[in-house]
């Protein structure tokens, strides 16, 4: 019997990987001030479905059904929802809220290499700061994290929701077709220039079409002076030019660019919106944006918020492909080992005071052999063994090996712990 | 909207203590050699449902529905059910194999003060060692887990499956009536004797009634030499005895007692059974044994296997209302306040300074004042603040001020690392 398609199983070889990389993230989370949230699998179907929070797109799904008691519940298919929730239900928490969640969601997908129906998210989200600062301090952990997990050559692009609307109308489009052009737009790294082309001319004009595609995409890297210069007074624009200038006062490696072709699918982004891209070949592995309209969908009343989700199951794909972390398949330090049956009881007394001294140890369960004991050590890679043998234990000693290099010391039992 | 019932949000005050009990655990389960294992909430039916594996009481409170390509799904309601699967689909696996586990699971049953839908379970098993040495070495983590944790009053009850039967056959209950009359028993500690004794009597003899209950509750104290004279060459006797024996020689607390009332519910118990009970009032904290025909079920080939289960959420419960662990509601361990706007630039600098030295560093979002920002820090619990004013920036320092003792030192920018 298996794991259902697209849930796996994660074995401790993957699972030491996996804990690595989560503790690197959460530790630099805490390093910027973000505090620890979780909230359950399970929601009403009426948080899940509340209208603009995740889209009529994301629904369809969403695992659900009805509860013993008839009630419609669902498993939660991200971590942004949820948030809005209990800053919605909890009136009296201090703003600005900085919290981090790092948490399983579910959604029936398509299933791809890292692509599953049960799969990790880290959220990391301010709320109640309409300040530039706030998306400045997202984007300044984003790159942190990353360059920390040894990604290096990533890009963070940033755009803002207010300037697309004020592209279209320069361009010609129709207010009506905004939201549709720029989805269109959003897929230009998956379908390139040619397939966003054919796309526009299916929906706009071909002059808004050329018009549009020339200023979004050649200009790529467009500076912000330019853009300043084409949409003056632009709310959007002036966000931006503050966020870059926070960045830099920060002074954060300069590992973000200005992509106006950048939109993001989810309909609930009012301001700056990022996206971060790895090498060719890995695409997106973390995006977000400022969404200062959805806890009001929740509360009643808006409360600004901006943040970020990583897409950890790339990122680890990544991580393991490329090597950057050693695997190992145990965090055993040390496999005590009788020679015979004899020292057996000896065994236990090491056994013990290594564990004493918080010193990760195992020991043979089975009253094997010693060839089967040294067999089982290699097998999960064990660096350190004590050999416990009847001759050296009439001097109180024992012989310690280091597995990889072979080398074995006489200890007395005494100078054990010292010696890790 | 509210969190549906039996489920909860952890807000940080709450997740920073869960997080150094889980992190203690994890930490004392790794010094034991376990090794860390996750497998899907979502498991299919089949798997849950596998006759004899969580028994059919518990399938009725599994959540469960058909998914949308129509296959019937559930959410794991123990860890033990996908510890078997795991085993039975990876045949390689080098055994003994020690894992821990800690993660949630899902029952739609009563809810009550520590009793939720949506709740923690962290478990430690051995599988495929048939040696007592197993059941030890698993009550010696729990014993180590439950004293650094803080309990001191707890004691492990131990009991064997192989011995009830003996001793029923002793008082004459007929062997068709024997599971149903240590379900009975085992309502000891809820029912007391007279509850047990009535309850008793509509299902044996009442000669059977007294002679049971005259070995079993009585004899609570019974010590291991006078249950080997009532029943000489008892299997399960021999294997408590051996279990004792090597608990001694590994130098355990002597937390462990016998104890022939203990039955636990679960019917896939074959030998050892313990259960771990705090002080009164608190109850059952963890409950465990052998099962080694349970994985058999899964893969048609019996594997010995040990284990137990601790009962997170009431532990957190009782670490919180007896004050076990301080609480906080912020980990972050500096907050740097800019007096004015003038110097709001060299604060980000300061941060930046900080952060890159791993030191958990916050500061306003928001442009408040000197004394709002005070607030939030005090509301927080945030134990210092470097405050960055006009005069003290001309000699290139800061004030660093210790918010619990109030005291303030004078500090140049580079030696505020070194101060922390």
């Amino acid at each position: 019997m298996k794991t259902i398609k697209g849930t796996r199983d994660f074995l401790p070889e993957e699972m030491i990987l996996r804990q690595q990389v989560l503790e690197k993230i959460k530790s630099i989370f805490e390093t910027f001030g973000f505090q620890p949230l979780e909230t359950p699998a399970l929601e009403s179907w009426e948080v899940l479905s509340a209208k603009g929070a995740g889209g009529p797109e994301i629904l369809k799904e969403t695992y659900n059904f009805e509860d013993f008691g008839g009630r419609r519940v669902g498993l939660r298919f991200d971590l942004t929802v949820p948030l809005a929730r209990v800053i919605a239900s909890n009136p009296n928490l201090n703003l600005p809220f900085k919290r981090y969640q790092i948490e399983k969601v579910w959604r029936y997908g398509d299933i791809a290499k890292d692509r599953f129906r049960e799969f990790l998210q880290a959220d990391i989200d301010i709320v109640g700061s309409e300040n530039m600062l706030a998306d400045a301090e997202i984007i300044a952990c984003v790159i942190s994290v990353l360059t920390e997990l040894g990604f290096k050559e990533f890009k963070l692009r940033l755009n803002n929701r207010k300037i697309l609307p004020a592209l279209a109308k320069f361009a010609g489009i129709p207010e009506e077709k905004v939201i549709d052009t720029f989805r269109t737009i959003d897929k230009y790294d998956k379908i390139g220039e040619e397939g966003v082309k054919k796309e526009l001319l299916t929906k706009i004009s071909a002059v808004a079409t050329t018009k549009i595609l020339e200023i979004i995409i050649s200009k790529e890297e467009l500076v912000l002076e330019e853009l300043e210069k084409l949409l003056p007074d632009n709310e959007g624009v002036k966000e931006l030019k503050q966020i870059v200038s926070y960045l830099k006062k920060m002074k954060v490696e300069p590992k973000f660019e200005i992509d106006l072709s950048l939109a993001r699918g989810l309909d609930y982004y009012t301001g700056p919106i990022f996206e971060v891209f790895a090498e060719e070949g890995i695409g997106s592995i973390a995006g977000g944006g400022r969404y200062d309209k959805m806890i009001g969908l929740f509360s009643g009343k808006d409360i600004p918020a901006t943040g970020i989700s990583f897409g950890i199951e790339r990122i680890i794909e990544v991580i393991k492909e490329r090597k950057m972390i050693k695997t190992k398949k145990s965090n055993v330090r040390v496999f005590v080992i009788a020679v015979n049956d004899k020292v057996r009881d000896k065994v236990l007394e090491i056994v013990q005071l290594l564990r004493n001294n918080s010193i990760s140890t195992d020991f043979d369960l089975r009253s094997r052999s010693l060839s089967k004991q040294l067999d089982y050590v290699n097998s999960l890679g064990i660096p350190n063994t004590i050999i416990v043998g009847e001759k050296e234990l009439k001097n109180n000693s024992v012989k310690l090996r280091n597995m990889n290099t072979g080398k074995e010391v006489l200890l007395k039992i005494e100078d054990i712990v010292k010696s890790f």
